[in-house]
């Protein structure tokens, strides 16, 4: 037992002051042992939420919260370890492209992921859908494949910050969630958790992901950086935009498909871009090269086809058929339905309601309604247009991959109506609004 | 199921908004019906701590907590029917006074009562200290009787007010305490799901209260007030000093002694000064008087014996001996060890621990200090000096009645050092800081 009282931490949040890391840590090493009830961890929270937490609160949060678990200090890879991750948003198959692309350049991504929920997408799931794909990797196994293949994507383990899904879970259950301290601990406790060299962290902004503004994603990117900078860690954190889908494909083995396009280099745009810029920043660190230098070996990796065969050597070394960076169509499965997306107006495209078309996909049975839910790897949308596009009326936007022709018209129906279409030229939306540093 | 869902109530209420009547009544019925989980409750309770409630959601909130239980109309009583009840303090045997004096005057006193908790004494435990007399009132017996004889007091039921005792309890578990609305809500929903006339507050303020200053208790009493108003029921609420023991007697059967004294005009002092003047508030709203014709009925009533007669009658329908009245020592339950407690310097009593004299009888066996505890009626502490007395070294201030030598030695050292004396001459504080009056 700890001689501090809960009630008596709680209390002083409640009055609105300050927390010791000692006070932090005695009330969230508690609550995971459940020595503290759900119902003061909530008043806890509820306190945090209305009062706030200064940076040295949330780096005492989040030590407590990784504290809680074990940790993952990768120390038998020898290259500079990155990793990479994201607040969630749709067509956000950036990790896919990045972890071969970086592991080509000489760095090491040794990524745990997440299974999708709701309008977001999961890479787990997105990788599972390549027949054979294992993701339950032990932490020996995981060393091993970063060490000879580069990269490996596995789950991540009830084990690693168990805070962390109590304390999610009692957030959802207690209108706690959208608290930008919280939050930053949330995302960073796992990242934290994990030995690396520099964590790059992409806070999504706008109509597809939680934060809805740039100004909102920029409070979350800024107390990331803050954390990781109170930690000792270094990190990069940019906001990007998810005002509209990033990627086109929607789905798990359209994700993958589209990965390998883009691995390739057949396949430019915003989510080519984004990996590129994650690449780049990444050796810009590690490998102290200039943004030019850095750039050129992105182009370099994805020309010479060392991209796409990192990724296929990572997707053999884990179960999977390797086949599938050569004809992904022969070995990725294929839903019986294909129907086109077609436009409905003449004019610029202006606005996309990026969450609503992540939820056309879900009830494409390609996402998850709910924790647990069984998904249909084949199924999907590829929407293609982006903000600024010109469209005319009847012209195909894309293609809903569906299992029966009724649920094909009724997402084709869904990602029409989540359009805004301008008399008006429309100019496209940045892609990157700013990165910013976390110096240890 | 409700459509409004209780995370949304608590969302709003988060981000401090005002919430609808119907928002606060949907939440707090379904966690009287076990919906709504104690650590959503919790979350409801630490966000209406910090963002506060104003009169009108203080208002809905006890109605919804009056509306979990079963209400007590008392439509059978045709006299004028006044409740009384206090915040809480030490030596607080004011409704032992009120109610057969005001019974006496024509007044109908229907008192639900509860046991004592900590360092405050409860009505209940006082009056079960003479033998033979019964708490555990039916509705219907507590009816006649206040209709024979004028007063009755009884324990107020489970089933009176249920979400009180929940919510009180995940409170105190919780750090949600002292909040001035919610302690209003609690306090008043007991008193509002009675159907009185008028209802007499007394709001303790000083070191034996739960309000520590004037200006705590002032708001809470106005907090009150104007619940009482907002809900359309006439109340009288009153401020009054707990900066030392009200009476003398702090224990149980030394209770009942001190108000058959207070009664039968043998014994003045604050006590019952205080008990006079709620009988005066009562009379004036009541019977339509002015405030001297009410102080002469007062006098009058104790002078003629008819208070201390309507105790002994309330005694005797409630099962005691009403030769209580007569000769309480005979009656009532006496202590083997009673010792004096002896001023330990010269000067004027200057300041008095309130709450650790009440703490000092709870180790004597008169209170409790967990809920469930089992106490004994005959011990307690007698203690008669007031702030601003004049005490002598060596000289009598009280006695301790114990159950052995040693727990009399340590409570009578445990009264001596609560004392602080002044070698300047000290003014007396006030009894009564002020009335205000609610108008529906």
């Amino acid at each position: 037992m700890s001689a501090i009282d809960p009630r008596d931490v709680v209390a002083r949040k409640r009055d609105g002051e300050r927390l010791t890391e000692e006070e932090i840590r005695s009330v969230v090493l508690a609550y995971a042992r459940g020595e503290v009830a759900d119902y003061l961890a909530s008043a806890f929270l509820m306190a945090a939420f209305i009062r706030g937490l200064d940076p040295e609160e949330t780096v005492a949060l989040t030590r407590a919260m990784v504290e809680s678990g074990i940790t993952l200090p990768l120390e038998g890879i020898s290259r500079p370890k990155v990793d990479k991750h994201s607040t969630g948003g749709v067509a956000d198959g950036v990790t896919l492209v990045f972890a071969p692309l970086a592991a080509s350049l000489g760095l090491a991504v040794a990524k745990l992921s997440g299974r999708g929920l709701g309008h977001t997408g999961g890479t787990l799931d997105k990788l599972e859908s390549i027949p054979g794909f294992r993701t339950d990797l032990s932490a020996e196994e995981m060393e091993r494949q970063v060490d000879e293949v580069g990269c490996a994507v596995a789950a991540q383990t009830d084990d690693l910050v168990p805070a962390d899904g109590a304390l999610y879970a009692l957030r959802d259950a207690t209108a706690t969630v959208p608290s930008v301290p919280l939050i930053a601990a949330s995302v960073m406790s796992k990242k934290l958790a994990v030995g690396t060299d520099l964590i790059l962290l992409d806070v999504k902004a706008g109509s597809g992901a939680f934060m809805k503004t740039v100004e909102e994603a920029e409070a979350l990117a800024a107390a990331c950086a803050e954390l990781a900078a109170g930690w000792g860690r270094r990190a990069r954190v940019v906001v990007t935009d998810m005002s509209q889908p990033l990627g086109d494909a929607v789905g798990n083995a359209l994700d993958i498909a589209e990965a390998v396009e883009v691995l390739r280099g057949d396949r430019r745009g915003r989510l080519a871009e984004l990996a590129a810029e994650f690449a780049s920043a990444a050796q810009v660190v590690l490998l102290d090269l200039s943004e030019d230098e850095a750039r050129a070996r992105v182009e370099r990796a994805i020309a010479s086809g060392e991209a796409v065969e990192t990724f296929g050597r990572m997707v053999e070394a884990q179960g999977g058929d390797p086949a599938v960076v050569d004809d992904p169509a022969k070995v990725l499965p294929a839903a019986p339905v294909v129907v086109p997306i077609e436009a409905s107006e003449d004019g610029w495209l202006a606005q996309v309601e990026a969450e609503e078309i992540g939820r056309a996909a879900v009830g494409l049975g390609a996402g998850r309604a709910r924790k647990g839910d069984a998904i249909d790897p084949a199924t999907g949308i590829v929407f293609g247009a982006k903000i600024g596009d010109r469209i005319r009326r009847g012209s195909s936007l894309g293609e809903v991959h569906a299992r029966t022709e009724e649920e094909a018209r009724i997402a084709a129906d869904r990602v029409v109506a989540a359009l805004s279409v301008s008399e008006e030229e429309v100019e496209a939306p940045p892609l990157v609004y700013g990165w910013r540093d976390a110096q240890p």
